[in-house]
């Protein structure tokens, strides 16, 4: 008899994770001849426990599948659940047991690095107890964090809409030109600056905004940002300057730290503001300039407008390919791209052992950021360049993006 | 000897200012027979003052023009420059004087309020000197509050980036639908809440996020909004609500006044937060679940990726109805929208005395507002619906966006 297939995902959302789900869904329902039923788990693995689980095949018919390949957020629904260290846990038969009971041999799960250990766990428990239920990981994050992948599903589409976003907040700042500014954009990443590092994509020419560029990978000094600042507007009257949400002063205090210890709210809580709030008081008070700060906030992980052709395409691909390894015998594995040598990118899909990858994380190089912090340089550029290309069209009803929900 | 043409920017940028800066330019230069030279002041009325002017023929000619049609904020750069009511004042014969040099017979304004106050007092001074010099103002302003106008050219576009963000903010909400949460969304308007009332098209079915809307026009109580949104999340786990940055509790006070009473940072300044970031303070106090605020900050008006193709248009035909009247004599005057009664959105383009326009403020009807003043009813929808209509595609070369600049 064949078995049964199920996806999950997890963590965070992306653009383009639902693109994945479609990926393996569609795969899947394609492929009758090695599975059978296709379920989804709807908030991840949680809700599975809980019994929440769909058959994915009606979507298929009703022409939804093919809505949700563009629709961000995750359709399924997602959980931040983390299942127990000990393999002997009473979770783990409690969980095979619902496998059988849906009748499962293959197990999905699309997600960054904590579902990846989800990935890992399972798999292993799996061995443990000679199951034969395959267990596979479909990346996704916006961070691009994940170890043993030249990138991963979504980061492309994030580093789009922040380099477009950025690049439309350049034109925004500059028009009163007579007058000196600085705009600070606060963007999504606490350890990795993958997606800050977008910014530098929005430059139209050199010299152009954003001026300054930094990332959590090095120190943050707030007198030489000061400095920095004032040195730029020197050359351009209206600076754009990027920040990692999670900068920090190198000796474990995040910036965005500073402020909330002196803010207090009515209530006596704490006044939680970012890393570019606090940078918005600080020029106020070092250049007495006119100063804003700007957080591109969730639009960075769920807007649709600037989906990557590329990444649509490659997180489509991931999710169709883990079904492809899995029918193939793989399990404990996480689809990861390889790129490939010379002028033209191109990747190659892998699998690779998802325990390498688990709870860990991947930032950018070092030797990527400029000498003195405040920028990042051409092997970025070259780097993320392709990630962002190709244009896609969101259908569309009545003026506004058409999504898929689960109704 | 042909007259010529001066035509500026002013106040704060749209998605669409650059439209309506085409439909001047493209129309002028086409009339040749009427007009001489066009060209373009730069930084407003106050760069003019300081000669700072441009040739706009030259840009048809390299194609810069065209491109100009689609990029957002302001190409020729803005000012926040107030004429004196004192029409006595020395500043109005050197501005005349200016005219004179550069042969002006034509004067094209493109603005909100405050723009039109400038057309409205150029204006009356020529007509105190006896000069013929004719002054026209082109109506933009993402806030929809100029008076005489069915709507402004900047709100389609606005209004479609707010509804568009606000159904993907709340697809990216309902991710962990396991649990209750409150996403707060902070909207532009200090006095108008017409950008806010947006975020009602957002709603894919009855009873669909964003499930609250508060506007400025009515007084915001907080006891009252906290009861609301525990009434809400009975029916919604994850809700999202919209609220508009100049909600006051009626008696003169922004809630946004409210938090930054309280919060001071490391200089002694006062935390200047908005109105969600306090409600998101609120919330957690009050009913203690995930709760996030998110401002959509500067977006609204310089977003390219949400182009109503409606507004686009009409912003464009206001620029080149604007120069067609002032060829037939017009003057003191500002382009307005009539809409046509109906089944079928229909407009006429009329010129409106520019007195009447300039310095008041168009606010949402009230009973247009539900009773509980929590939601916005379909008189409005009815009334928002037509202008974010049709699909823009806005040039991209290397992935992003293509933008004209001054060089």
């Amino acid at each position: 008899m064949k078995k049964n297939v199920i996806v999950g995902q997890s963590g965070g959302p992306t653009a383009v994770i639902n693109a994945s789900l479609y990926g393996v869904v569609y795969e899947a329902l394609n492929r009758e001849d090695v599975f059978g039923t296709v379920y989804g788990m709807v908030n991840g693995i949680e809700g599975f426990l809980n019994g929440k689980v769909m058959d994915m095949e009606p979507l298929e018919q009703s022409g939804e599948l093919e809505l949700i390949r563009t629709t961000p957020g995750s359709y399924l629904g997602s959980c931040r659940y983390k299942l127990p260290e000990d393999l002997n846990d009473e979770v783990y038969p409690k969980l095979f047991e619902k496998f059988a009971e849906y009748g499962i041999g293959y197990f999905f799960y699309i997600g960054g690095n904590d579902s990846m250990d989800t990935v890992s766990k399972l798999s292993r428990y799996a061995e443990k107890v000679a199951s034969d239920i395959r267990f596979m990981g479909i990346p996704k994050t916006i961070d691009n964090d994940l170890v043993m992948t030249d990138h991963t599903p979504g980061y492309g589409s994030a580093a789009k809409y922040v380099a477009s976003t950025v690049r439309e907040i350049s034109l925004d700042a500059s028009v009163y030109d007579n007058k000196k500014s600085v705009t600070i954009v606060e963007i999504m990443g606490r350890n990795a600056g993958w997606l800050t590092a977008a910014g530098a994509l929005a430059r139209k020419y050199e010299g152009d905004n954003p001026v300054l560029i930094y990332l959590p990978e090095t120190a943050f000094d707030p007198e030489r940002f000061i400095e920095d600042a004032a040195k730029a507007m020197e050359k351009v009257s209206n600076i754009v300057v990027c920040v990692s949400e999670g900068i920090h002063d190198g000796k474990g205090t995040f910036i965005c730290e500073l402020a909330s210890d002196v803010g207090v709210d009515t209530f006596g809580h704490k006044m939680l503001t970012g890393s570019g709030k606090y940078l918005e008081n600080l020029v106020k008070e070092k250049l007495g300039v006119k100063v804003r700060s700007i957080e591109l906030n969730v639009s960075q992980r769920c807007s649709s407008s600037m989906l990557s052709g590329t990444d649509l395409k490659e997180a489509v691909a991931s999710g169709a390919y883990g079904v492809k390894c899995a029918a193939e015998g793989a399990t404990g594995k996480m689809i990861a791209f390889k790129r490939l040598p010379g002028e033209d990118y191109r990747i190659d899909y892998v699998a690779e052992d998802v325990n390498l990858i688990c709870n860990q994380e991947k930032t950018v190089p070092l030797e990527w950021i400029t000498e003195d912090g405040s920028d990042i340089g051409k092997e970025f550029i070259d780097y993320a360049f392709p990630l962002i290309q190709g244009e896609v069209s969101v259908p569309t009803k009545d003026g506004l993006p058409l999504f898929a929900y689960r109704k």
